[in-house]
C-alpha cells in the first residue's frame, strides 16, 4: 500500500547530488557506515505506519556522537536535509526518509549509560529499547512507566521525538512528564543540554519543547528519565457491557469517583473478536465492549479500590465484572489489548489505525458519530482506545486492491480526526502528526498559530534541514487541502455542539 | 534598601516620550484607565522581593481583552517596552516595571469563568488569585494544587508566569504540570491558544514553553487549569533532628522507601525559632532541624504511610516523632513553615530568600557548605525549604543600614546559587529568575544555549519589547559579569564532587 504524499505543498526541497555527498562523506568521517545502495536502502523506506514509502538517498549509521556532530555539520554547511530515526516503529510517518536527504539512524547507540536508584534516574542512549530501560530498573524495584504497545522494539529516543504515551499515561503521563534532561545536537552541531536533574530548570522551557517535536529542532544524543518504584501490586477488572454508551459512561464515572486507575482501556465488539480469535484472553466475545481497569499500589489500597470500581461498574449497568484471578489471567488480559492492532488486522487486508483524542464526556457521542460515518463510507471501523484519557485508536479495515477503499478510508480516518477537534480534542494523542496528519494540522491550528511553530522552528533551524515537510504545514498546503480551522470556531455538523 | 541594577547590560531601551504615548492611549482606547502621576505610579514601583525599584512610565489597568489587545498592538506600533504584572507578589523581580516602558496590570481580570466538575478544569481570567480557585472548587470536592506561600494573593497568570511551585509540588507537580490551555496575546495584538483540554496537543509545545517564561513571550488572558479531588484524609508527622545532616539523609529515606508525601518540608534551628516565637506552631526550639511530612489520600493508605514514615525517621535518628492529634493542630504545624519568611524577617531588618534546587542527595552536604559560606561572609543564614524535590529557601540576614552588608548578602547569595549548579541543581525552583538571578543564568547556560532562548524569545518577539532585560541576560551582560559557565563543567571548589 502506498498513499501518496503531496511534497511539493511544502516547497522544494535542496536539490543534493548524491555522489558528491557520499565522497564527501566518506572523505571527512572515514569510520561512519553508509548505506547506499538500492537493495541496501530499501528497508528503511518505511515506519511503523508502512502506508508511506520513499527510499533514502542515504543511510548513515553512526555509533559516536562526533560522528553526528560531524554529519550534521557537513549537511548544515552543504544544504542537505537530515531525517532522524530511532526503531523506525512510529506510526504517523514522523521519521520517513527523503528521496534527497540522509537518513541518520540512532540505532547502534542503545548503551544503558548509569542508573542511579536513589535519584531514581535511567541516562540513555536514544537507542535504548523502551522496554529495556525496565528490564535494567528492575533490580532495584524500579520500572519507567510510559508503556508503548511497541515498547519491546521502539527506542527511547523515539519515544522523546514522538512524546509516546501507552495504557499507564492516564496515572503517570507520558513521556515528557517522565523526563528529566536531554542532551541534544543542533543542525549546526553544537552540543546543548536541556532540562536538569532538577525539579525545574530556569530559562525557557525549552526540554519541553522539544519533546514531542518530531526531529524537527535538534537530533537527541542521550535522555535522562525518571524512574519510579514497581507498585506492590496490580490487579485488573474486566467488565462487560451490552453497549459501547454505557462503557463510554463508565470510564467518566470511575474517574468522577476520584479513582485514578493505573490503566484504564476500551474495546468495542469488533476489536474484542478480533483479540480474542488472535490471543485467546478470555474476553467475552458477546459483549458489545469492554473495559479494563487496573488499579495498583500498596496492597490495602488495590484491594478498596477494586472494590469501589466494581460498584462504579455495576452501576452504570456492566453485564459481567470479573477481577483476573492471578498474574496469569493479568497478563493474558493485557495481552489481548496490547496484541490487538495486529489481530484487527487479521480481518481485513489493510488498516488505517487513527490517534485522536477528546474530553472523555464526548466519548459516547463521539463512538455513536464514528459508527455512523463509518457506515456512510462503507467501511468497518474497530475502537480500542486509552479510555481513561479520551485518546482513541479508531481502526478503519479497508482493501486496498479494491479500487477506491484507501480513498475512502482516507477521507473517513480525515473526517474522525475533524470530529475530535469539534468536541474539544486534538489531532493525535500519542502517535504524532509526523506526515499522517499534516493536512489536519490545518484544521487544529490557525495561520497565527501556525506561523508561531514556523517561527519557534527557525529559531533552532533557519535553513529547514531537520525533517522537513513533517509535522508543521507550510500555511501553502493549508490553503491547499481548503481545511477549515475549526478550533473553536464554527462547526461544520451543526447538530454537534462544543462539549 | 536598593539594590542597583545594571541595565545598560542588557542593551539601550527604546526612548519613549511619555507624553506622547500617554496622548496616544487616550485617544485610541478611551475606556483604558491609565496612571500616569508620580505619586499613582509609586505602588507599582516593586514586586514581593522589594529590592529592586523602578518608577513606571505609565500603568494600565484594562478590563477587557480588546483593551489589551489595542495596547498591545500601539506599543508594537510605536516600539515601547511592555511589562505585564499580576498581584505583584512575585520574589525574583519578574514584573518589576520600567522606567521608560508600559506597566500592563492585569488584576482586574479576576473572573472565574468556568467551573468543569466532570472535566475536573476551571477555565479562569489571569488575574484570579490562586485560593480562590480552590475556594471556588471546593463545592464540587475538588481542588488546584500548586500552592505557593502567597497564594492568599498571588493571582494564577503570574503563577503561569513563574511555573509558581508550593508546598505540594512534590506530589502534585509545579504550575505547568496542572494547566491545559492559555489563550494569550502576543506582542503584535494576535489571539492565540496553547494547548488544548484533552491529554496531548499536535505541533510543538508551546503551553509548556510559555509556562514560565516570565511575560517575555506574550499576555495571558486566560487560563486553563486542572482541577483534583480533594484527598479524603491529610495527616502530618513533625520530626525532630539533633543535626541538620539526619534530617536531610531522612529525607532521602522516606522517598527511597517507595513513598511520595503531600508535603515535605525542611526548616533549621534559626528558622524554627524564628517561626515558633512568630506562629506557636509547637515547634520543637532546641531542634537544630524539623521535618514535615504530610500524607494524604485515603484512610486506610495514610494510616499505613503514616507508620512506615514514622519508622523511617525513627531509624534516621528522629529524636521525636509527633503526629498532629487533630486538623487544628494539623494546621498550626502549616502556618508555621508557610508564615517563616515573615518570622525569619523578625530577626534581621533585612533578609534575602534565595530559591536553588539539588539533587536530593546532595542535601546535607550542600547544608553543610551554606553553613560555612555564611560564616565567611559573617551572616546568618536561616534554611527553610521543599525538602522532598530539593528546593532549598536559604534566606540570608543583613542590615542594609550596617555599610557593606547588602553587598556581602549578595555575594553570599550568588554563590549558594553557584554551588546549587554545581552540585547538578539549578538557580531557581519555583521563584522564577526575573531580575534578581540573571547574572546566575550566565553560570547555569553556556553560550550556545543562551542564544537558543534569545532565538526563541526572537519568534514570538522579534524587537524585544516584552518584559525586556529579564529571565534570559544578553551575552554582553555574561561577559561582564565574568562567570564561569559550570553546568556540567570544571568546579571552583575542587573539594566539591558532582553528586
Amino acid at each position: 500500500m502506498n498513499i501518496l504524499y503531496d511534497e511539493h505543498l511544502d516547497g522544494p526541497l535542496p536539490k543534493v547530488d548524491k555522489q558528491a555527498l557520499l565522497q564527501a562523506l566518506q572523505a571527512q568521517i572515514p569510520d561512519l557506515d553508509i548505506l547506499h545502495r538500492e537493495e541496501d536502502l530499501k528497508p528503511y523506506e518505511c515506519d511503523g505506519l508502512s502506508a508511506y514509502r520513499t527510499t533514502p538517498m542515504l543511510v548513515v549509521l553512526p555509533r559516536r556522537v562526533e560522528q553526528v556532530q560531524a554529519l550534521l555539520k557537513l549537511c548544515h554547511g552543504q544544504n542537505v536535509p537530515v531525517v532522524a530515526r530511532g526503531a523506525g516503529t512510529g506510526l504517523s510517518g514522523g521519521a520517513l526518509p527523503l528521496a534527497s536527504g540522509v537518513l541518520l539512524v540512532m540505532a547502534r547507540f542503545n548503551q544503558i549509560l548509569h542508573i542511579d536508584p536513589d535519584a531514581r534516574t535511567a541516562r540513555l542512549q536514544p537507542g535504548v529499547r523502551n522496554l529495556a530501560i525496565s528490564q535494567a530498573a528492575a533490580p532495584f524495584g524500579l520500572y519507567y512507566a510510559p508503556d508503548p504497545s511497541s515498547q519491546i522494539a521502539c527506542s527511547i529516543g523515539g519515544n522523546v521525538a514522538e512524546n509516546a504515551g501507552g495504557v499507564h499515561c492516564l496515572k503517570y503521563g507520558l513521556t515528557v512528564h517522565n523526563l528529566l534532561q536531554l542532551e541534544i545536537l543542533t543542525i549546526e552541531g553544537e552540543r546543548l543540554t536541556l532540562g536538569s536533574e532538577a525539579l525545574d530548570s530556569p530559562g525557557l522551557d525549552l526540554l519541553a519543547l522539544f519533546t514531542g517535536s518530531e526531529g524537527l529542532l535538534g537530533v537527541i544524543t542521550e535522555v535522562t528519565v525518571k524512574l519510579l518504584p514497581r507498585p506492590q501490586v496490580a490487579k485488573v477488572l474486566l467488565a462487560s457491557f451490552d453497549s459501547v454508551d454505557k462503557a463510554g459512561r463508565a470510564v467518566a464515572d470511575i474517574i468522577a469517583a476520584g479513582i485514578i486507575p493505573g490503566g484504564l482501556e476500551m474495546m468495542d465488539n469488533l476489536a474484542i473478536r478480533a483479540a480474542e480469535d488472535f490471543i485467546h484472553a478470555g474476553y467475552p466475545v458477546d459483549a458489545e465492549a469492554i473495559l479494563l481497569c487496573e488499579l495498583d499500589g500498596v496492597e490495602a489500597d488495590v484491594h478498596d479500590d477494586c472494590e469501589r470500581v466494581r460498584q462504579v461498574l455495576e452501576q452504570a449497568g456492566a453485564t459481567e465484572v470479573r477481577q483476573a484471578r492471578d498474574e496469569a489471567e493479568r497478563l493474558r488480559f493485557w495481552a489481548g489489548r496490547k496484541n490487538a492492532f495486529p489481530a484487527v488486522g487479521r480481518l481485513a487486508p489493510d488498516y488505517y489505525c487513527m490517534d485522536g483524542t477528546i474530553p472523555r464526556r464526548a466519548l459516547p457521542e463521539v463512538l455513536q458519530r464514528i459508527a455512523s460515518l463509518g457506515a456512510e463510507h462503507g467501511l468497518r471501523v474497530a475502537n480500542v482506545f486509552h479510555a481513561g484519557d479520551g485518546n482513541m485508536h479508531p481502526l478503519i479495515l479497508f482493501d486496498a486492491n479494491q479500487p477506491g477503499e484507501l480513498e475512502r478510508a482516507e477521507t473517513l480516518g480525515g473526517k474522525i480526526l475533524e470530529l475530535c477537534v469539534q468536541v474539544g480534542g486534538s489531532i493525535t494523542g500519542e502517535h504524532g502528526v509526523g506526515r499522517e496528519k499534516i493536512n489536519q494540522m490545518c484544521t487544529q491550528f490557525n495561520s497565527d498559530e501556525l506561523n508561531l511553530f514556523h517561527a519557534v522552528k527557525a529559531a533552532f533551524d533557519p535553513q529547514g534541514l531537520l525533517n522537513p515537510g513533517k509535522n508543521i504545514p507550510t500555511l501553502h498546503r493549508c490553503a491547499e487541502f481548503g481545511a477549515m480551522h475549526i478550533h473553536g470556531g464554527q462547526l461544520p455538523f451543526p447538530e454537534l455542539e462544543r462539549f
